[in-house]
């Protein structure tokens, strides 16, 4: 009985576990095609992603519940509860990642009705870090690696001067010539939609790190 | 004894709502502060706004590892438990509206070192309400008031609408005359930020309302 009980228990955490790479690896998929239509000027990859977020939505409601559920009648242990803390955290994280990648949709939407303005300056490079440290953040919770946590918080910082770049290199184009205002907003906002994405991996690795050593990196750690 | 720890307990859980609404009150005022500063064109409210940060980091901190603590040693009822994680999630959402209002602090220091642009349109008007929003759903975590989370919920609406106005006006100014660009280009982000504090808002109030009804509004509530 014991025995069954405790085997119940990992399945479980397995389960918790499994859920939580299914989602990210949907909102990989989600900010990967949502780029991909951008670059590729192709608009049917777009109501896939949206159909992706209905399955995110689902999934961030059924981490929850089985959280809480796992927490409420099982009192796990110290190291335990940290996994499930940081599995609802990053659950959150995920969502949001999600957001974002539907927020990238409406942009696209509307730059994908009129001429592009020029090729989409450091926009991809920066989805190709955001995804890698999504990736890698999911990889490093699934198996406890702090290690590739804190590397992969060190990227963050790639993104953000892309950013910055991309923001100038388009402010440059406006002043230039007005008419490219609207489609310039379009594409300043895109980039920081990504930059919010290479945040929310941040996040997940911050709690990777809690999880593993059981100490908060966050506001004041080595890196923040 | 077995009075004595049940006493202790519900100390840790009123040390729980304290510490909160402490939090929320200082990311209240930090939104309040760095929007006065920009209405009146007084930088010397800034720093304040910064070190305020600097609490709501160290708060961050000790509500989540109070929470964590309560959950591993007392092993809270369902309804408890459902009070500690949504002032879990609470605490995540406060943090960022902190983070929010750092944003406008860096938009504000751009725009304080230039002449202004015009009034600032509806900002102040989102400013009032994303705050008045954050206030409500404190009030309504507080009380356990599910109804005074769903009304404020539904205020999230009208700042989404002021955000839409606000860019578009903006971006009139910005095709009329180039020369506005930088400091149009601040404005919209400071009107983003605001909307981001608001939907912070409105998910501490589907936290509230979770935590009273034991139900999750996200997503397929009446309400998303």
């Amino acid at each position: 009985m014991e025995k069954h009980t405790s085997e119940h228990y990992a399945e479980q955490l397995t389960d918790i576990r499994g859920r939580v790479l299914r989602m990210g690896g949907l909102v990989e998929q989600m900010t990967r095609r949502v780029i991909q239509s951008l670059v590729q000027r192709n608009a049917e990859l777009l109501p896939e992603v949206q159909s992706m977020e209905t399955q995110v939505n689902q999934l961030h409601i059924e981490i929850d519940e089985a959280c809480l559920e796992l927490i409420a009648l099982r009192q796990p242990t110290a190291s335990d509860l940290r996994f499930v803390a940081a599995a609802m955290k990053i659950n959150t994280d995920m969502e949001r990642i999600g957001d974002q990648a539907i927020n990238i949709l409406e942009c696209a939407e509307s730059l994908l009705t009129v001429p592009p303005l020029k090729p989409l300056i450091d926009i991809p490079r920066m989805a190709d870090i955001s995804q890698d440290m999504l990736k890698d953040a999911l990889d490093a919770f699934v198996n406890g690696d702090d290690d590739l946590a804190y590397r992969t918080i060190l990227r963050d910082d790639d993104v953000d001067q892309l950013k910055d770049q991309v923001f100038r290199e388009l402010l440059t184009y406006m002043m230039g010539d007005p008419s490219t205002i609207p489609r310039a907003m379009d594409l300043i906002l895109v980039s920081r939609h990504l930059e919010r994405i290479a945040d929310h991996a941040t996040n997940i690795c911050e709690d990777v790190i809690f999880m593993v050593k059981g100490k908060d990196v966050r506001h004041h750690g080595p890196l923040s």
